[in-house]
């Protein structure tokens, strides 16, 4: 068993795969044979993700604050506390804060060859601030 | 994409693997080719887990309260608000809250076979009430 107190460092994130003020704070990597990844992430204002894909899919469970999710040719979609995206594996998406709220989220992603993520370009302002759906 | 919205029923836990009053809240059951279990559970003072083990292990992230994880022979551990615990696939161990505080944490497993633990015998009251040791 290992434990790991709170207090890790905190670490930005590679500004070539965001948009904005990032932060990620550890989790988990889960050794082999397990393949889990997480961390938490938190977006500044107007912070995203760029576009990407995960090869085993995704998990986001938002914590605080209230953000954005979005897909392919579709209004972003509004995420709150308590909420959970499930992402399957290859599908574009991108996630952040919304332009005026931070946003905290766990995401959980499982390693495929060492390979959690596949990074695209970054989302445009024109896609970033349209207008979202919600429900 | 999927979008679970806050609010999904919080679920009494089957209690022939649990002492005391435990609730889950769903997060994610990936679907293959991904493995990802996840809930959050919460114990109330005095309660715990049976003793189990995990085919591909499990993280535990502690999200409000304080609560103990023990292994065989050992004293129990102490937890807090962003602890993470590790447990290896196989590890016979338990968790809960302490006698006189709740707690509550996001526990991830994978599933292989269909399986996320193999479940033992309830964990004795001389176990649970050992002096915790801290760190």
């Amino acid at each position: 068993m290992d434990i790991h107190r709170a207090g890790r460092p905190t670490r930005p994130v590679p500004p070539e795969w965001f948009t904005g003020t990032v932060w990620q704070d550890p989790i988990v990597e889960a050794p082999a044979p397990a393949r889990l990844r997480a961390l938490r992430v938190t977006f500044a204002p107007g912070a995203r993700t760029a576009w990407h894909t995960h090869p085993l899919g995704q998990t986001l469970h938002v914590v605080v604050g209230i953000g954005l999710i979005g897909l392919r040719g579709a209004a972003p979609r509004l995420i709150r506390p308590g909420d959970t995206v499930w992402i399957p594996p290859g599908e574009e998406h991108w996630h952040g804060a919304t332009p005026d709220t931070m946003m905290s989220h766990v995401a959980m992603q499982e390693a495929l060859d060492g390979q959690t993520a596949d990074w695209l370009e970054h989302v445009s302002d024109d896609d970033y601030t349209r207008a979202p759906a919600d429900d």
